[in-house]
C-alpha cells in the first residue's frame, strides 16, 4: 500500500501550558495526513474526488491513538500514513508520528465512504468505494 | 442596543506554553458571542435566520482586538457583546471581555450581510439587512 | 463512581465544511469534561490540585472514540464523564456524549498521574495517585 | 527589513460550514508566521532566544486584520511577514496573505518584548529589545 510521509512542525499554538502538544491536535494532524495521502494516491483533492465519484466524504467512525513520547514547540515531527485495509465501504488508516528517533504517537482511524441517501438527501449512507480508487492506493 | 453577556471558562486547551490564553482563541470567542447575541435578539439560530431571510451569512471583513490583561486556565471571563452601528448591508460589533474586575480584551468586528450573487450562485454579494432584523437589536 | 454531566453547545467554529463537528473537537471536549469532573470531585482546579499534591498533571496515554451520530452547529450536546477504574498511577475515563435522544459519541481515555523525575526535573515519571484523591471520586 | 514568506495549505479543519477559512485561523497563521520570521532572522527558536536574552516572550497587545478575499480547503496561501517598526520594547508586524493573484488578508500586530518583573516574578514587564536582535531583522 502507498505510504505518505509528511513533516509537520509543532507550533506554539499547538502546545498547552505543560509545554507539550495538546493531544487533540494529533487528531487534527491525522486529518491533514489522510488528505495528503488521498491527494498523493489519486492526484485529486477531496473536493475534486467527491465531484468525480459522486460521494460526500469519508468521515471517521472510530479513532484511536497511543501517546508514547511528547513533542514540544519547535519540534518537527514526521507522520507516516497508510491505509491498512479496504472493505466494501470503509477503510482503516494508520498514522505513525516520529519525533526524532522516537515513535511519539500511533494513530488508527476507521473511515466510511458515504453518499447521499437515495430517499432523503439530508441523510448519509455508506456506499461502495470504487475499485479504481482502491487500486490507486495499492500501487504505492 | 441589545447587549448580550456570556460567561466563558478558559479551558486548558485555550492556553499556550506561557500559560495564558492563546490570542486567536479570543476571536473564536467573538464568533461564539455574536451568535449568542443574534439568537437572543431574533430567537433564531444563524441557520434558521438564513433560511427565513434568504441570505447566506455575516462574515467578518475587519476584526481588531486589544489585549490589556491576561487570562489563564480556570478563569471565568465575562464577554459583553453589542452591535454599535447598522449600515445598509454591514454592521459593527464590540466585545468587551472582563476577567474579574479588569477589562482584559476589547474586540471590534465589521461584518457584512451577504447573499448569493444573482448572476453566479458561487459568488457572494452584500445585501440589505432587513429592517425587521435591525429592529430586534434596537429593542434591547 | 462520581459522574459529571456537562452541556456543551456546538459552535460554528467547531464544524467543518460538511457542516458537522470536526472530529478532533470531541477530544477537546473530553479534556474540558475531565477537568470539570476533577473540579467537581475535589473542589479544586487542576492547578490547585497539582500544587496541593506535588504532581505535574494527568496526560493522556491512550484515547479512543466512536462516532455514532453527527452533531451540527447549534446542537446542545450533553456529555457524561466518569472514571471507570483507578490503578496505582493511572486511570480510565469514559465520556458519553448525547445529542438529543441519541448517543452521538463514546470516548475512552487512559491517563497517567505524573510527577517530576527525582533524578532529572526535565523528565516526568508516573507516581501513585493519592488515596484521598481516589476516595473523592468514589463518593459520587 | 527582512521579509519571510511562508506557504500554508488551507486544511479541512481550518474551514467552517460556509466552506471558507474560519477567520480566527488567520490569527493562528500570523503566530506561526512571526515565529518563522524570528527564526529566520536570528537562527534561533523562540525558546532558544528567550534563554539567550533572558526575556519571556513577545505577546500581542493589539491585532487587526482585513479580510478581502476568501480562501477555501485545498488553497495554498502565501503569507509575507515583516516587521515595520521597532520601538524600545515593542514592535509592529505586517502579514500579507495572498491566495493566488489576490491579496486575501492583511494583518497587523503590535507585540511587546516582556521579561519578569524584578519585584515579582509572577508579573511581566516590558523590557528593551536588545540592539543586536533588532540588527538581525534590519539585515534582510
Amino acid at each position: 500500500m502507498l505510504t505518505n510521509t509528511r513533516t509537520i512542525r509543532v507550533e506554539w499554538g499547538d502546545c498547552d501550558p505543560a509545554g507539550i502538544v495538546f493531544y487533540p491536535r494529533y487528531f487534527e494532524m491525522f486529518e491533514i495526513c489522510i488528505h495528503s495521502l488521498v491527494e498523493r494516491a489519486t492526484g485529486m483533492t477531496k473536493f475534486q474526488l467527491t465531484k468525480k465519484y459522486g460521494f460526500v466524504g469519508f468521515p471517521v467512525v472510530q479513532a484511536r491513538a497511543q501517546f508514547m513520547a511528547p513533542a514540544t514547540y519547535g519540534d518537527e515531527v514526521v507522520a507516516e500514513t497508510t491505509i491498512t485495509e479496504f472493505r466494501r465501504s470503509s477503510f482503516d488508516v494508520v498514522h505513525r508520528v516520529h519525533n526524532g528517533e522516537k515513535l511519539a504517537v500511533e494513530g488508527f482511524e476507521t473511515r466510511v465512504w458515504v453518499g447521499r441517501h437515495p430517499d432523503d438527501p439530508e441523510r448519509l449512507k455508506a456506499v461502495a468505494i470504487p475499485d479504481e480508487v482502491i487500486a490507486k492506493f495499492k500501487q504505492g
